[in-house]
């Protein structure tokens, strides 16, 4: 196994909170409020266990240090997370504070506030309250690029989870499939991703012939069978930055029919892929992939949008999808994952992780596109 | 084991959607938007597996039947849902609607909704804009009763979840404490909580000696000592419906000033346990409880609110905390937990779930409150 890369300092969360102030200023905002969640986690590394009814909040103004409003109770677990050196933390006490009053101060009395798209609307209305003059978006869209763009260090983060994920697939087409229901082939896929390194699996979705056609199919207990195509979807975090691997896999040679949709997902894969470069809208790397399946005639079988960006969750902008007119930028890092659907019968989707550079495009998933036979 | 309770029927959930939609208009408000959480599951019993970007949304209204509004990938899902054919499905796709778009018509136009408290900042902003002359308020402000008012069928879910609880704890007095790590105990007490019927474990708070002394601990590698007092509170989700318990047991006798600070927490639980009735502020119940324990001298260590509420989740409205007014009312569940932590020394807790009812509280944990003496 390599080493496991150094940890993000205290230094390494002060640099993106003054950058995700000062891309605020230049929007027009007064400032960006942070609920727990993903967002928090790449600001600060702080991560309470659950998103509760008492107000945790990151305040980012430009013109004053990080404020991190913690619930007493939490303030030891707030201290000890890695960015808290770069925050203030103004600890609130039940029953004795109103937090929102506690929020208020840290505000511009009528300025506009980007806020974490997850922040929960009790707190949201309660700002807002206690600030009546004050207006909010929601920061994916305020400032959608502020977690899409990866420096260096996430890269890495992102190359060695996509190369965790292509060894686990490798090790996937040796075991048995025929015979065995798709929640035994989700456990192998889990342990393998945990056994090359991830913390954390988010899913291990199995779609054996029918319940293919389902994109939104986990794995059930179906028993797979010979001459089944099998739909392998899995990823999840390792050293707090994700994967997400989509092959196709049949069960015995496939027949030309199959072959033949197969071929199409691959070449609008390809087609995604290629299309991902910087300037270009993210919806023209929807449209790219979704031309070739439309040209081939099966357009109304594939029935969700390209991608979706990925960074210290598995699911986040940028979104490749049509009336998404925002323009790639190197550093951005999304699933390119066309598929088609056909009821009743079986679904081919593929997907890598796909990363823009000034060079253009590269693959953080490596492993053959070819539909494998498996046993 | 009992036999498990018959599931809710399409018409319980129609009949809850009815309530709340009538409460709603005596409320003065337009109607109530559910996201996916804990008001959703009581509503409709549909729980998608995570709350996301992509809206899902339960609109109730007085003058129209209740619409779920689910993204298209995930309407097989919703279908299924014992609530679903008490609502129209409004599935939307995407990249092809506007969720937004597709709830507007379903509102009025200027009307004020209450929004569930963890819905996403990114959803009430775009349904906001959507209908620019909407207001909003958060659903525990506006309807703090909606769920806190427990019919029979819950009532008997909640006293069997604490029946299980009970039996946990009694099975916990004899395993071996002193020389095992804290992780040993709650890992048995996560085992018990299974065996007596729980399908979900939310917490098992093991705390030791000085780590008893933070309410927020929940359990290290600490080997419990000989002499320790042990902070044990947990529960979990059995046939949908909590328990929450917490006793405090010592390692050995207790030495003289231990049992002291014991009985005092034990007489303030019990204060607050009388002062449960309907028609009391919820204020008063925590003032009971922390009453005894300033008198006793120890108000400055008692640094949390006295109780929350719980039904489908392990934690909600209503809270027993001073400034909260709103009256007790027959069918409120909610824990009487009061606590007095030394800190560097140790914890103690007594916690119960109790019930109001017109004849006066109820408890639904009924093990005894002595300091237990474990090995």
């Amino acid at each position: 196994m390599p080493t496991p890369p150094a940890p993000f300092t205290a230094d390494d969360y002060r640099a993106r909170m003054a950058r995700a102030a000062e891309s605020a200023a230049e929007a027009g905002l007064a400032g960006i409020l942070i609920a727990p969640g993903p967002d928090l986690v790449h600001l600060t590394g702080y991560q309470p266990p659950a998103a509760t009814e008492r107000l945790t909040l990151l305040v980012l103004t430009a013109d004053r240090d990080p404020v991190l409003v913690v619930p007493a109770l939490e303030a030891p677990d707030a201290e000890r997370a890695p960015g808290a050196p770069a925050t203030t933390l103004r600890p609130w006490t039940d029953g004795k504070d109103d937090p929102y009053a506690v929020t208020a101060p840290l505000l511009t009395a009528s300025g506009r506030f980007a806020v974490s798209d997850n922040t929960w609307a009790l707190h949201l209305l309660g700002v807002q309250q206690a600030l009546p003059s004050t207006t909010y978006a929601a920061l994916t869209e305020a400032l959608p690029m502020l977690r899409a763009v990866k420096d260096s260090h996430e890269l890495e983060r992102l190359a060695a989870a996509g190369a965790a994920a292509d060894a686990a697939y490798e090790e996937i087409l040796k075991v048995p499939f025929a015979g065995r229901r798709e929640t035994e082939v989700a456990a192998d896929l889990a342990a393998l991703l945990r056994r090359f390194g991830h913390s954390q699996v988010d899913f291990t979705v199995v779609g054996s012939g029918p319940n293919g056609a389902n994109p939104h199919h986990e794995a059930g207990d179906r028993t797979i069978e010979h001459g089944d195509m099998v739909v392998l979807d899995f990823g999840g975090l390792k050293d707090g930055y994700g994967s997400d691997t989509t092959r196709t896999v049949h069960v015995g040679e496939p027949t030309p029919a199959e072959q033949h949709i197969h071929d199409v997902v691959r070449e609008a894969q390809q087609a995604g892929f290629e299309a991902a470069r910087a300037g270009v809208p993210c919806e023209e790397v929807d449209r790219a992939a979704r031309t070739v399946i439309t040209d081939a005639g099966y357009g109304d079988l594939f029935i969700h949008r390209t991608g979706h960006g990925i960074g210290v969750t598995t699911h986040e902008p940028p979104y490749m999808i049509e009336g998404e007119t925002l323009p790639l930028v190197p550093g951005m890092c999304f699933s390119v994952e066309p598929g088609i659907y056909l009821p009743g019968r079986f679904g081919v989707r593929i997907e890598d992780i796909v990363t823009v550079t000034a060079e253009g495009p590269r693959r953080l998933n490596n492993t053959p596109h070819d539909l494998a036979v498996v046993t």
